[in-house]
């Protein structure tokens, strides 16, 4: 709420892209009133029209964009963009949450994870980081164990999806995968450096030549360690892209600072957000994160 | 060979299954003489007819087989099977390496990864086990390093194709994922308990209500203990299935016991067998395992 008391504006910046699309879904599902909802974009994609509810929204060219104050800006269009844009959101005293990698490790620019350290928006903080997808899921489980038992190490493999890549990444991955079906020689990747259809490869980004970790695992080490405010801990991911088209998966070991049993880590998840503690030892549905506790 | 001379006689049991049919393409590869081959399956199967180069070869019925001294016997018919036959061949002096879990953690029988402990193949044992897949391609890398440092702890996510399941696994999944593609309902899962179009899911094999570990992980673990004869290897693995035709991928943190370099490591690895270890750090192929070292 706004200090009139009439709900902010949400304005998407970046609305056709993949994550911009995915914002419109969840609107949908929260019932927002798309009156509230304003669709930027770039040049490129600005008249295009997108529909909410029952509303269809044109997209307008985020260049000629102003903003409003007490207004959410939800930028979701790329590090280049984010740095460029979001002076001019907080100058107009608007909230701008960016999810690109422009300020995450920024120490003036809180990055939360809103299950783990929403504690750190209490000074109502005018541009908010959003993590990377495989931190953000993997610290919404860590985060309670964190601060429950203290964590010494952590070992990650993920499992993400293509979605992840963006929209271009997902039509690429189609297409692959449309042609090896039918047996036809599948198009050479573009979007990826790799063949995507019925493959597992590692992540995207650039190794580092000298450490040999690449950028989505760097950001899993240094993020986790600003969220979780603890430099010390032990992260050691391995980053990997599954022919899947959207859900990332991961599989973590975790070697906590205080022992403790594995009822009480069932008991402590259980009782934490955004977590879903399966119990059917019988089913493959186990969760691979208490597997491996 | 035999001391006659004369190369033995090779039969595979179970020809016509997923690793019936590999053999078969391997053999083709090392130009062995269709001569030499034997191809039995069940009743079920028998009759049926398998190219090997140019040469059709009728599969016989393992029923009302017989073995020759010196032959030896490939053995891909499951545990009930291989329990049931392995002593008549053993019996006839021929040898059995069996595909199966029915003798891995047999005392009496050494299980082999031919890299790592050949060396209890010196006794000529006419009845050798064959590791699960995920254990093979583990240990082909960490044997040498465990040689060479001493492995404390080993951290490994797997990421397993579906022709580790069988030919019919395959087919449900050519199915399920041949009808995403087109946009229409995937067949409910027969084979598999869950969805494997598109999907990422655990192992298929029984959790064990107790620890919460799938039969496949625990393989990895005791046979682990097995092959590199040391029981103090703590072994943490997390099993699972991802929509990929072949070849299994792994992710493996190991903690040494001998403090070194990762150039020693990348030394050794590149001089040990049936290993290739990828030096372009600026590309995506280089080697998960080393990144994590």
């Amino acid at each position: 709420m706004t200090t009139d008391g009439i709900p902010p504006r949400i304005t998407v910046l970046g609305a056709t892209g993949a994550v911009g699309l995915e914002f419109l879904r969840i609107f949908e599902q929260r019932n927002v009133d798309p009156a509230r909802i304003r669709l930027l974009a770039s040049s490129r994609s600005a008249g295009k029209s997108l529909r909410l509810a029952d509303t269809d929204i044109t997209v307008k060219d985020s260049a000629s964009a102003t903003y409003q104050p007490g207004e959410i800006v939800l930028l979701s269009a790329g590090s280049g963009t984010a740095k460029a844009i979001a002076p001019a959101i907080t100058k107009a005293d608007a909230f701008a949450i960016d999810n690109s990698s422009a300020f995450r490790m920024d120490p003036g620019v809180p990055l939360i994870v809103p299950e783990v350290n929403s504690h750190e928006l209490a000074s109502r903080p005018k541009l908010i980081a959003n993590p990377n997808c495989s931190t953000i899921i993997m610290l919404v489980a860590l985060g309670p164990l964190h601060k429950a038992f203290g964590i010494e190490r952590i070992d990650v493999a993920t499992y993400q999806a293509i979605s992840g890549a963006g929209a271009a990444a997902l039509a690429e991955f189609d297409a692959a995968t449309a042609a090896a079906v039918a047996g036809e020689p599948t198009p050479d990747p573009v979007i990826f450096r790799e063949p995507t259809a019925f493959n597992v490869f590692s992540h995207d980004s650039d190794t580092d030549p000298t450490t040999g970790v690449n950028v989505e695992e760097q950001k899993m080490i240094d993020e986790t360690h600003k969220i979780l405010d603890d430099d010390t801990i032990a992260v050691s991911p391995i980053c990997m892209r599954v022919p899947v088209r959207r859900t990332h998966t991961e599989a973590i070991t975790v070697l906590l600072r205080t022992p403790t049993t594995e009822a009480a880590i069932r008991e402590l998840l259980a009782g934490s957000p955004s977590l879903a503690v399966l119990d059917d030892r019988d089913s493959n549905n186990f969760p691979t994160a208490l597997k491996a506790a």
